[in-house]
């Protein structure tokens, strides 16, 4: 096997031996789950944003496996943390991050992060501060569990899900479709899953209405993905036009970059936009599509109730696989280690 | 042993027969603590409201026997959830329970909920709609921590309690006696020890003074379950006329069901009634009884520290048997399904 | 083995003999980490305050011992405690920690609480009352996770940490010395570390700006120790006095005690001391010293990045031996118990 990454922050850093790995894990774990591995593990799991998904499917996770976690919330357990190298800290925060992560490299095997983007500006907050700033002084290895522009967990389970689903994904037709919801959401489950499906070779199309384009590094590392592996992303398409053909339906809500940390602004853009929703008849423009979604949902406003609850919904099993996809992807990175 | 029940969101739900075999089994566990049966077990446990006592005895109990939890706290950790059925989502919260409990279904073998009531009017709490949802939609058994009406883990411990203390309970007499507290909190507790009191055939006398009826479908209940158990249960005593001749005096405050919602009323209505108190004097009318109450009690306001710290109190007592009810209680509905 | 305290709220609880068996023991556990001690054991862990270091490394060394904790949070977990005897409790506190401390007893092997000082006067608070309350209430042992006065478990691994690094320690050179920072902390790890300092002989010497003494009542004491050890301690030094001749530097910022409660003075007294700062000079004053800090330390502003990061800094390996001595703790005084 090859040697797995330091730290995983976006899927980019598994290789393409490792994902396979991985993926090929994860199914045998679903199959007939294994008790054992990280017996002797603790992982340690920071969130600075709440989680529901995330924190119980890696909590469970690592239970199942046999191993521990210590589950620090940032309100009640601790504190602001300052990121910038050679500050003078006489403001709020009373510790640096490369502390932090020297001291509880000691305490623990891994650290899972949930890092919280000040949402002031997008040029500051696609940098992921934070999580690199962890990367860089932990001395275990660093799970990112959503920053700004990545959530590669999500995406290991979204591939896992494609696969379970498609059987061969190559050259298979995805819609990735943006919809409205009342709450800004980040981009970083859209960027995770564009990445990993050009990377697996599938055709994407991207819909959504305008100023809504996804981050533009991101973008160009996707068209680059799609040319090394001969595939296609068609991207600003309308909804009508990316659902024709869709084998996929991947419905989420992610944030204007353009109008990133003005509410007001972007509130009455969104406003604007509650026909951006999956229901019968979209679904119906599909070559039979099966639906997608990362959650958390709004029912009835993202994507109608009958969808959700019909056949072509894929969405618990996607949640489920959650578990799966990490039990493997922490059995290969850690167990190796102890 | 018959098969257990699906979810236990009031006592109601346990059988003759497997109630029998819980507090058998409770008492089996609490002369020699069992360790293992729950070895491949996590319990995920959702605390919309904060908890002391059912919190850490239910987390002890699934770790000594060997098993796992996951805690959730509603501010920190998730968010709102949608209760009702095809609601348009566009308003606060962003997930629906059905998503929520499907999804976490996948990930632990049981879930344990302590749903938080709105406190607007007790026609709607009293559906206890949001517990209820849990159970509809979750595919792991749901575990009742104290809803607006019922907390059958209370009851359990309370009724092993009663055996402990009383032998064969049948016949004995059990004074339910409505104390003065600044606090509201929900009659919960008071309603499902009524049910299991009768149900178990002890004789029930109920005391509060005018305006603190329990809820009336209960009360309903609790006297077809008199009927069919040939006892009896007394109801709107006053207090002295409750006490006379009782061996278990059992004190809780509980909020005024007509006043619900209405904080200032019923405030002004408690600040009369702070006479209602257990103390030498009170104890003294009753057939040498033993305190129980089911904590946090307010010293001196609810019971005075005499009685409380004097042997005839049970408190302390009652509140660890809410681990070895519990554990009795997981063993026999969770190692079953493993 | 000598019987092991009852409960430990300050490092005096250990006989001489049994801390020298947990350094023995941790020295042991560094080298080669043992696992199944406390198998059978829940450690009850309650922040009033809090914590990144103390709660990551104590769960850290229960999970790796075998055993499990409960972490409570105050705001989120549970109430405000009631600690004076005999109240009427009509206020805001719901519940007594007489029956907190009884009733968790019940639940778990072992209770670790970090207390909250009310912050108002120094008289009050040096008192510890509610951590005093929870040792006399609680029937399993009381681990005192940093009090208003005492912070055994930061002075075990600070001790353990000077063996290390000094080997014998006795008549070694120790300057304890304030440091600027924005932030009041409490003098508890100052003074825990004064005691243990003085008990294991070193030589010590205490440098603050006036107006920040340590404690009356523990400077008595620590003369004392100075005397039955046949060491020395000078107090009230000024900084550059305190560095000459030092072989360990301690940095440590405290609260004025004489300000205490007075937030606006004490923030206009410190204001004026920005230069009680540890950088290159004042470690090039000492004899080769190297720096020790129980942080969270503000970089630049108590000690500078170029000390910090440089070859004298024991900061990180002094914060990792929280997690052997305390595993070495709970093995001593836990497992005896089993």
């Amino acid at each position: 096997m090859p040697a797995p990454p330091r730290h995983l922050i976006r899927l980019a850093d598994l290789s393409d031996e490792a994902l396979g790995d991985v993926l090929d894990l994860s199914l045998r774990l679903k199959r007939r789950p294994a008790r054992t591995p990280l017996s002797a593990s603790t992982v340690g799991m920071l969130f600075f944003r709440g989680s529901l998904r995330t924190r119980t499917s890696l909590e469970a996770a690592v239970q199942q496996l046999g191993g521990h976690t210590i589950n620090l919330t940032a309100t009640s357990d601790f504190w602001d943390l300052e990121d910038r190298e050679g500050s003078v800290m006489d403001g709020r925060a009373p510790e640096h991050v490369k502390d932090a992560a020297a001291v509880l490299s000691r305490y623990v095997d891994a650290l899972a992060i949930r890092p919280d983007p000040q949402g002031q500006t997008w040029a500051l907050d696609r940098r992921d501060a934070q999580i690199m700033a962890w990367s860089r002084h932990a001395t275990v290895p660093v799970f990112n569990m959503e920053s700004a522009l990545w959530h590669p967990l999500q995406a290991l389970a979204d591939l896992f899900t494609l696969r379970e689903t498609l059987g061969e994904v190559r050259g298979r037709r995805l819609a990735l479709v943006w919809v409205h919801s009342p709450e800004p959401a980040s981009p970083a489950v859209a960027h995770s899953l564009l990445h990993a499906a050009l990377r697996s070779g599938m055709e994407v199309s991207v819909a959504h209405p305008p100023g809504f384009s996804l981050d533009e590094g991101v973008l160009e590392e996707a068209r680059a993905l799609a040319d090394q592996n001969r595939t296609t992303v068609r991207l600003g398409l309308g909804l009508e036009e990316a659902l024709e053909g869709a084998e996929i339906v991947y419905a989420r809500s992610w944030q204007s970059i353009g109008d990133y940390g003005n509410l007001t602004l972007e509130a009455s853009r969104r406003g604007r936009l509650t026909d951006w929703k999956i229901g019968e008849a979209a679904m119906e423009r599909t070559a039979g599509a099966r639906l997608m979604h990362a959650m958390p949902v709004r029912r009835n406003v993202e994507v109608t109730d009958a969808i959700l609850d019909g056949p072509c919904s894929l969405v618990h099993q996607q949640a489920e696989n959650r578990l799966h996809t990490q039990k493997a992807l922490l059995q290969l990175l850690l167990s190796q280690r102890a």
